[in-house]
């Protein structure tokens, strides 16, 4: 996979129709870590704390990762009682999620907790459905500032557009009643396209079921071929196909609103150092937010070179917030597929991404004609070119040869 | 592409199923000018006056041409605080939409305005949705004579025809309410299959996500090929794909309630002159409001000639109302198709066009069995044929030889 | 297409799920006459009379064609300003429609009409959408004994089966209101899947859009490739593609309640002699019901022998009520396919056809393994073989040669 | 058909996201017998006794079958008139429902009852909806311990997840307010995807149309392609297609809540007996509760070898109560495929099955890289294997040769 870089002397004006929740969060996509991969069940106060010092020690915070996210297994056997009021594990948690959130914000980062719209969470803790107000209050009261929001044990609240909106914006009215900014990060694993609807309830949307550590391989528990109106999201979905999933729905994300590829697994093991890097770099482009599923406090440099590429970066947090989009998608023979993306960003410079799903290498003619196809002077405009993986700018008339990588590097500049 | 314009000497008799709204308005499809595509979010009374003033002084009015639609962002930045009615942006209107509306009826035309059956318009000005009542009032004291009626933000208020019927009925109500005639012009994109329910509250409805400028490039923005159960209408869909999609749809259309196929591109510069023809032409007789949606003060002679063609016009405009059907559509070997399309005109009289949209010239032999589908003895009449675009009559006992053009013109008769 | 006729020496016992409506009305599926195809909105007392005395001059009634059924366009410019109650057109029907009722009850035969669960009908007259109690009462007192009930304008009432269900409920409790038996057949075009709930409320649902009159011509109005959750039912369905969608519908029918394949085209022109044969031995052997729509005063010798065919009216109105089941349908090469379609009658005995809608002759070896595909015994006996047609029973140890017809005969017996 | 069962040094550390009920009951899948396929709707008393008293004989009991369930028809002609409780048939369980359930119970047993959630059952005799309270209360008054829940004549209360959650939900709370155990078996044949939602209110629910005693020939009675979004589920399903079906639902299955593939066919003559070994074994790794459908009181030797493999039985009641899932599923030219079934059990074992629907014999060289796709360091250990059907366990270095068998054996282990 590689990039090109281009910068035009010229501004693209665009409106683009998917923009969002004016709660003054998520304004560039949200970035962080979240405990899943690395803890699931076993996370604790200890757990959360040390990654989010790792996160201060190894300077990610400056790269702009700042939400550190306890996902499932917080919760403790059962909730208060007598006021209803949620309750974390005494063991796990001996501080109380409070404390844990001054220590947080000590570090100068934010504390983010996990909920699901249902009876209970996936890993059946109790749920927030029905409990959206006393939830979101003890919430804010911990001074906690992003709720990842689930969609497991529903009790048969989907099949619509309506039916789904309804249920989730009853939290989105519970965290707003606070007056505590709290992001709001939906998960409905892409039901009842929230791509179409939550961006005025939403900081961000899963928009598919859950990524898996793997870069390409077909898994039947992820059994949609589009997400458009798929009954069966599932789990185990390679990057490939999520990136497949998220292709149309570029237009929808949105400053303050945000399609969600899922946490990353860069650094978990079960891709090449290549295949890592387009991970990265697709997620990057296509605006989804970007939290590590890494464990922090162990990684190899390859990982840590990955994740802090600040141009990659600041394509995600580019202030244009224009999604890259899928120019065309050639099947190649013996499987994979060869595709261009192209994306706008701040000042007329353009970003170029060409992905190779396939296993073999791949020559690529490329005209700008197939680059700038929505308007169409930009064809005519002379550009500087950079590789944002290389960190070197292409000389003057050079070609760019793209044949002697599968997956990777990418050209940058400023 | 190529029309056969056939004057048969019998009187069909079809009682067509689509037929609709009974406020008077569009008894044939509505025409005029959209200033979307060449103001965007910079109109202003002066560019919405300057092109009023290049309808009358082209004659475009004597066409047909009389709605002058101001799209999204004529807004001010909120609402009047005290009685929730909506504010023109001062600047861009500095006088009002009122003196703009009696300044546009002094030229003879129409005013059109736009807003959304949602929260906010896609460009984010405050939408219509809980306010049907105030802005419907408010239009009508302005003198507004149609009303573009959006999709964005709409709430999860979709998913079913009943939902999405619900809410644009609200405005339907609130228009009538008002006793001022306004065309009421719903663009839901074609979401929850408005041709089935939209004819008795609406005077058109968009069938599919946004046109783009080009005839026939496949875009992943566009990503359903069908609108039939369409569940991301998206946009920069092309002229052969909305076509596409609207071919199974002919039926719905009639008198008062009409496909809309989305503002023309004639003149934009995206197509060649034989693509725009063919955008034109297809348009026409599938009876879309025809919308102009290009500059009027400085259009090619190409272009006016296309937009001005009479016969076309007629073709849309016939008391008939009666789209063309799709006969056949043979994929042609190499990409694109060759369709043969038919339609019933006043006084037994009948279109037939004829599409490629492949990039080769193609040799059709057409009997009369394959134009006279539906009622059989028309197959035994004899025919005056005329092409509508060269404007010249074929002579008796003549073969029409569709080989000399990829895509382009017509015959036509009186 | 040929049938074979197998009398066998056993009794099948088959519990078929799809059962229905107790109002006493259609045991078998109803037979008559529709006049809609013949009159259209020209229909009219005089009409309707002269049809109903040659249906007993013929003696179609000794066949069981009972049912006169007046479609759409019997209404009167507007309802009873007062009291709201339909009025039939005043020119068109002089002497009202109770008086003609009596007449068609003189002549030994009953009465039909037509309205939409709409706001208006599908030729725009007055629709019964709110108007159900009155219109049910009137239909009563008129002496009314068939209703007809479609589906235009239903202002958006569709899009699941609940929704679709409460809409013909309220008619269905209206007519039972009445006290008077009316038969009462639902015309929604198969929306919303009704096969799987309309049976508890009325005596047939049509599966489909309308047929056409022609056998196998794919038409782009009727684009559905399946009916099982169809989206635009349409028009002009051919023979052939209505076949293909009532396959998986056959456990769906039964005494009481019919899936309708819509009125018969037989003798109206459009087709050959054997396609008229295997248009009508498919509609009886599916249980649909039988409602001539031709001209039944000026009938060629071949329709009548079609429609009287006494052996295949039979296996319609056999009380084991039980519909073919497709066994296989095989494409052919070049276009159409070869099926095999297997029923259940009385006294053990079963019906066995073979449709080739192919243009090319087929030869076709066929082991009773593949006709008794249920009840595995079956495949050891002895059988007398009849041809329904050529009404020659076969000879023992004869073979039979289904290779000299395109399209036709049949094999009949006691 | 073939397993490896192989035993790893290491546990298996798995979060599954399906899991369901806590009503104490259905900790593994339910074990037992159905009255359908043998009796229809002649059961009886003396039917339902024998039936048990074989369970009992020939020591059924000791493999986990309990449930003795009585399907349609133990219905009386009506409920009590006065009270609206339901009523047995008099003639049929002539000591009525209460006497029987002491029996059975006096057995050991336990005994399930059969009602539909609709106006009818499916055989047409009194439904529940409407009557959920006096129809559980009456029930556990009865003594019975299991109710199998169908969808018969549902009056249209389907179409998207919540409607149908809302009807079968009053059940379960009106079986919960008995205050007795009651195992709750959905049957609405996976429409609206319950696995969505059903495991909060029901220990099992149907995820096809009916099986049929057949193991791959396709049936037009059962037409959909996938169950995703099926809106016929039919019957007449083969064992293969509902295998297919049910491969993307494994993680829905878990303690308390399991998918449902329909009672077993073993025994009932129309597969060859390595099809039933197949289907048998299959069944059991997808978790699919084990309702024996023969006649116990006259069982083949066959038969009994496999409703009685212990190792098989095992595997479906292992605590880990983990589904087997597909890893992959590969098209043999000339029809069926091979495919790969690997599941997690206790103490780090795994269960390998190898099925082959083609009807040629398969050679398959498999690798633990393909086995173990989701933990990475499975792939290192060492195994020891077992033939579940063969019951011999593979020598040191042997290879596993899988090349002399179509359908059929297993490996099995401690």
């Amino acid at each position: 996979m590689r990039y090109v870089y281009l910068r035009a002397f010229c501004t693209f004006v665009m409106i683009h129709l998917g923009a969002a929740l004016d709660n003054g969060l998520a304004r560039t996509p949200q970035m962080g870590w979240n405990s899943w991969a690395k803890f699931g069940c076993g996370v604790s106060e200890q757990a959360v704390l040390s990654m989010a010092q790792a996160i201060v020690e190894t300077g990610l915070d400056k790269f702009g990762y700042q939400y550190v996210v306890i996902d499932d297994c917080w919760h403790g056997p059962s909730r208060n009682r007598s006021t209803g009021a949620p309750l974390a594990d005494p063991t796990l948690f001996p501080n109380g999620i409070k404390k844990l959130a001054d220590e947080i914000h000590g570090l100068g980062l934010k504390l983010g907790l996990y909920s699901s719209a249902g009876s209970m969470t996936c890993a059946r803790r109790f749920g927030s459905l029905g409990y959206e107000e006393i939830d979101a209050q003890t919430y804010a009261e911990w001074g906690i500032d992003y709720l990842k929001y689930d969609n497991c044990y529903n009790e048969g609240q989907s099949g619509t557009p309506l039916i789904s909106y309804n249920r989730y914006r009853r939290m989105f009215d519970a965290l707003n009643a606070t007056g505590r900014p709290i992001l709001y990060s939906m998960c409905n694993w892409g039901e009842d396209q929230p791509w179409n609807w939550a961006s005025t309830i939403a900081n961000s949307w899963r928009v598919s079921g859950d990524l898996t550590d793997n870069f390409g391989r077909y898994d039947d528990r992820c059994p949609c071929t589009s997400m458009l109106d798929c009954k069966l999201p599932g789990f185990y979905c390679s990057v490939a196909r999520i990136i497949d999933f998220a292709a149309p729905l570029g237009s929808k994300a949105g400053t303050g609103g945000w399609n969600d590829l899922d946490i990353l697994e860069v650094g978990n093991g079960g891709m090449t150092n290549d295949e890592y890097i387009t991970h990265f770099s697709m997620w990057s482009i296509l605006k989804s937010p970007l939290l590590l599923g890494n464990d922090l406090t162990s990684m190899s440099q390859d990982t840590l070179d990955i994740i802090t590429n600040d141009a990659i970066i600041a394509l995600n947090q580019d202030p244009t917030n224009s999604a890259a989009n899928r120019v065309f998608s050639r099947l190649i023979e013996g499987g994979g597929s060869l595709s261009l993306w192209v994306g706008s960003l701040v000042n007329g410079t353009t970003v170029v991404a060409i992905m190779n799903t396939s296993s073999k290498h791949q020559r690529l003619h490329l005209s700008f004609d197939e680059i700038f196809i929505d308007w169409l002077p930009a064809r005519t405009f002379s550009y500087r070119v950079f590789d944002l993986w290389q960190k070197t700018p292409s000389k003057a008339g050079e070609t760019l040869d793209f044949s002697q990588w599968t997956n990777s590097p990418i050209w940058g500049g400023d």
